[in-house]
C-alpha cells in the first residue's frame, strides 16, 4: 500500500485508508477462489438460468455490473431483483432455476435476508456475499462467499464495493470454467490498483477546489461501466451533498440532457468496450449543452475536449476496467468533501449498518 | 376532457392539453383489449418463464411498473433487460420461454428495434408496445400492441406513458385471465382522472412558486409508485431543469439521505398498499433530515407533517393507482417549468424522437 502522500488533516482519514487498503482487498479475496469455484460449480449443477441479486446502496451498484459479468462471460441472464414484490407483497414466484446472490457488506440488511429465506423456499440455490460468514444472511443462504475486504469503518463503502464487484467477477468466472484465467487478471488489476491510485490523488485535489460550489452532476457510463457511474454518483451525494444522478449513455439524451447548463457539470466513465462509441456521443451532447465535461476512464482521452481528465491504465480484460475506472471517483468525493468543509468518515445522518426496511 | 381552467398563455398549452387529454387515451386504449388478450394467449402458449422490457426515458420508467403488473397479477418474473448486453456487446443469450415487450411510443428507436430483432432470433416471443403500428419496430416483433394514446407533440411524455402503464396492467391481467375485471377497474380509474385533474391544477399552480429557485430534489416511491417517482423526476428533469433523483424508500436510507437540507425538498408518492409503512418511515427520515417534503399519492395523508400535501382518488385496485399518482407530478412539473420561465412543450436539446444510440 503507498504511503508517499501524507494522510489529510481534516475529516477523511478513514476513507483514504481504505480507498488505498483496496489493492491488498482485492488480494485478500482472491486467497478464497476455492469458494467462488465450489459455488459455481453448484449453481450449474442446479441448473441456474437466471440470477437474481438483491441489495442496498453500493451492494445493489455492484449488482448492476453482475449484470454484465454473468451476461458476458457464461452468458447467464442476471436481473436486480425487486425485494419488495417477495417481501413486501408476498409475492410467491416460482424460482426453481435461479441463483439468488444477497449482497450485504454487514449480512445484517434486513430485508435482503428476507428476501433469500423466501427465495430458498421457493426452490432458489441461494448465495450470500457478505463480509460476515457469521452474520444472519450467510446462515439464511445455503451457501456463504466471504467478500473479505476486511473492516471497513469509513461509512461510504469503498473496498466492499470493489471486492462484491471483483467477486461477481470470479464467480461468474468460475460459472464458464474461465476462473484460473480471470484470478490472474484480478491479481494484475490489483497491481494496476497500487500503482494508480498515488497519482490520482494528487490529481483530485487540484480539481476539487472549482466544484466546492456545485450542487449536482450527472455521472454517465454504460454498459459494464453503469455501475461505476452509479457507484461515484452515490459516493458523491453521501460524502459531498452533491446531488450526483447517474445515466446510461442513452438514457441522457431521453431527457435529462434538458437540465444541463455551464454550472451542471458531467462526469463520463469511458472505458475501451463496446460502448465506448455511445459514451463519445453522450459527451459530445453534454458539450453542446455548454456543460462543463470530466472524462474519466481507460478510455479518458477519446472523448477531446474535457475540462478535467482522470485517466486509468487499461485493466487486463474490458471486463475488469470498473475496478479501476471506479477509484477517480471515490478520491474526487473525498476531495471535494473535504474542500466543502465536509468529514466523509462520517456523512450526516448515516449509519454504517442500515437497518430500513 | 374537463376544459374549466383557461389554458395558460406561457409556454405549455400542448403539454397541458396532453396531461389533459389522458382519461381519454385511456379509454381509447380499452378499445384495443381483444389484441391484448390475444397476445397474453400467445405468451402462455409459449410457455413464458421470463418478460424482458425494453425501452428508454419514460418507456423505461413504465418497464418499472411492469416488474410490479407481471409479478402481482400472473406471478411471472419481469425485467428491465439491459439493452447494451445484447446490441452493443453482440452477446448472444439463450432466450426461448422469455416474451419481449419494446415499449417504445414512436416505434423508432434504433437500439430497441435492434434488440427485438436480436431476441427473435434468440427464441423469444418478441412484442412491439407503440403508438405507431407502421413503424419499424412494430414491423421487427412478432406481434405489435397498439398504445393507442393519440398523437402526443409536447416533448415531454404524459399520456404515452399513463397508457404504456395502463397497457401493462391490462397485459399482464389477461395473462392471468383476469383481464375482463382490470380492464372495467381500467375505465372506472379514466372517469376518476377525469374527476381529479381541474382540483389538481389550481393546486399546483399555488405550489409551484415557492420551488421556482430549487435546483435539486429527490422523488420517492416504492414497490408499483417507483416507476411514478421515475417518471416524476424525469418530467422535473427535461420540463423545468430541476435535477430530480428517483429513490426508493429503502435506497434513500442506504446513502442519499445525506445530501439533504432544507432546500431540498423530497417528493414522496404514497399509495395504499404493502409498501405504505417503508414510505411512511423514509418520510420520518426526511423531515428529520429538515428537507421540505410533498406529499403526493392515494395515501398522502399518512405522511403527515408534510409542507405541501396532493392527494389523489384511490384507484379500484391498488395496482392501478401509478395511472393515478403519477398525475400531480405532470401538473406540477407544467407549473413550476411556467413559474421559471420556460417552455415545458420544447425544452432545451430534446426531440420528440430520440434517435441516440
Amino acid at each position: 500500500m503507498p504511503e508517499a502522500a501524507p494522510l489529510p488533516q481534516a475529516g477523511g482519514i478513514t476513507f483514504l485508508s481504505e480507498i488505498r487498503g483496496q489493492p491488498a482487498a482485492l488480494r485478500a479475496l482472491l486467497e478464497h477462489e476455492g469458494a467462488y469455484a465450489r459455488v459455481a460449480a453448484m449453481a450449474r449443477e442446479r441448473g441456474t438460468k437466471l440470477i437474481r441479486m438483491v441489495g442496498h446502496g453500493s451492494s445493489d451498484n455492484a449488482a448492476s455490473y453482475g449484470v454484465y459479468a454473468f451476461g458476458l462471460i457464461p452468458r447467464w441472464t442476471a436481473m436486480r431483483d425487486s425485494i419488495a414484490l417477495t417481501v413486501h407483497y408476498d409475492t410467491h414466484l416460482p424460482m426453481a432455476g435461479s441463483t439468488v446472490i444477497g449482497l450485504s457488506q454487514s449480512g445484517q440488511t434486513p430485508d435482503v435476508i428476507e428476501y433469500v429465506a423466501r427465495a430458498r423456499n421457493a426452490g432458489a440455490y441461494t448465495v450470500a456475499l457478505t463480509n460476515d460468514l457469521d452474520s444472519d444472511l450467510a446462515r439464511e443462504a445455503e451457501d456463504a462467499l466471504p467478500l473479505a475486504a476486511g473492516p471497513e469503518h469509513a461509512i461510504a463503502a469503498t473496498k466492499t464495493y470493489l471486492n462484491q464487484v471483483a467477486a461477481l467477477a470470479l464467480l461468474a468466472a468460475h460459472a464458464a470454467e474461465e476462473g484460473p484465467r480471470y484470478a490472474k487478471a484480478l491479481a494484475v488489476t490489483a497491481e494496476l490498483l497500487d500503482e494508480a491510485i498515488p497519482e490520482l490523488e494528487q490529481q483530485v485535489r487540484t480539481m476539487a477546489l472549482p466544484f466546492a460550489s456545485i450542487g449536482r452532476m450527472f455521472v454517465i457510463g454504460r454498459g459494464t461501466e453503469f455501475a461505476t457511474a452509479r457507484e461515484i454518483a452515490l459516493k458523491l451525494l453521501e460524502t459531498c451533498r452533491v446531488a450526483a444522478e447517474p445515466f446510461t449513455a442513452t438514457a441522457l439524451a431521453h431527457g435529462p440532457v434538458a437540465a444541463l447548463d455551464p454550472l451542471f457539470p458531467v462526469w463520463t466513465v469511458a472505458s475501451h468496450d463496446e460502448t465506448l462509441p455511445a459514451v463519445v456521443e453522450a459527451a459530445a451532447r453534454v458539450r453542446a449543452a455548454g456543460a462543463t465535461l470530466v472524462a474519466s476512464g481507460d478510455a479518458a482521452d477519446a472523448l477531446g475536449d474535457a475540462a478535467y481528465v482522470l485517466r486509468v491504465p487499461q485493466a487486463p480484460s474490458p471486463l475488469l476496467s470498473p475496478l479501476l475506472s471506479v477509484v477517480p471517483g471515490q478520491l474526487f468525493a473525498l476531495a471535494l468533501a473535504q474542500a466543502k468543509g465536509l468529514d466523509p468518515d462520517y456523512p450526516a445522518g448515516l449509519t454504517k449498518v442500515t437497518l430500513a426496511t
